[in-house]
């Protein structure tokens, strides 16, 4: 990650994209969400979604999926040019999860990010907190996930006083 | 699940409890939150965690997979006695998503739910929306989740409309 300095409001990234399979989406539901529109055809068929579709947990989840993968690339890059990389810390959580639409099967969900706030910790010194828009959108470019997420950032000046 | 009319604001429901395991944390992990503090027990102790725990989104899909069961549960009982089961419709989403505390291995959370309000849905006649105060507590009593969800709840009237 880049450091909380760096960080400007506004600033996108694409994440990378996930193709949801009938296979996927069934293993998924039966472990966390078992309802019979995640779990059959037939009876997803039948109900308010017409068809299988994934459960939003599953949706969600691959977002953070998608944005590990990302971070490390980053991070690897960066590395790879000499630059220091910041410590990202714990989520405190995050608000206005809507799930805008189902995730059918070979529905294929392109993830991006958008910084639209950030602010100095007062509780942590040295860390930064930055607040994330996350929108999940289907290859009709119909949006079918968007939240916000809350995160500590390490600031360069908690780097060099950590480091000393 | 009750009909919408028959559900009052603070009505609260054990839903269930899981005790999370160094496997289930990884295997978790591993497809969808691939960070070090949740995969690998030396990482995790030098993370700022200090310990292996589970990603924010396994106690939250978790909470899923044990409110599935509970309505399972609670609908059997229901169609057990004669009485007619209410549907439950999509969830547009929820909110204020907290991570209060990790979830280290070992620990067992307990889930429960509140209803805080409800109403009558404008967009979809004999249906109701309410709204969910969930919570996670460990076996010290401390909370770990809390997340408020909103959900469609079919009424008695939509049901009766529907069966003519």
């Amino acid at each position: 990650m880049k450091f909380f300095e760096d960080i400007a409001v506004g600033e996108r990234a694409e994440l990378g994209h996930h193709t949801f399979t009938a296979d996927d989406i069934k293993k998924f539901a039966r472990r966390y969400d078992p309802q019979p529109f995640h779990l059959d055809e037939a009876a997803a068929k039948r109900s308010h979604f017409g068809a299988l579709c994934a459960s939003g947990w599953h949706t969600a989840a691959t977002w953070m999926r998608l944005m590990v993968e990302y971070q490390v690339r980053e991070d690897a890059a960066r590395k790879a040019r000499g630059e220091p990389v910041a410590t990202l810390g714990p989520s405190p959580g995050f608000r206005e999860l809507k799930w805008l639409r189902p995730v059918y099967v070979g529905d294929t969900v392109k993830y991006s990010t958008e910084i639209i706030d950030k602010r100095v910790s007062n509780s942590r010194p040295g860390w930064g907190i930055i607040t994330i828009r996350n929108t999940g959108v289907n290859q009709k470019g119909e949006p079918v996930i968007s939240f916000i997420s809350v995160v500590f950032l390490q600031s360069r000046a908690g780097s060099e006083t950590k480091s000393t």
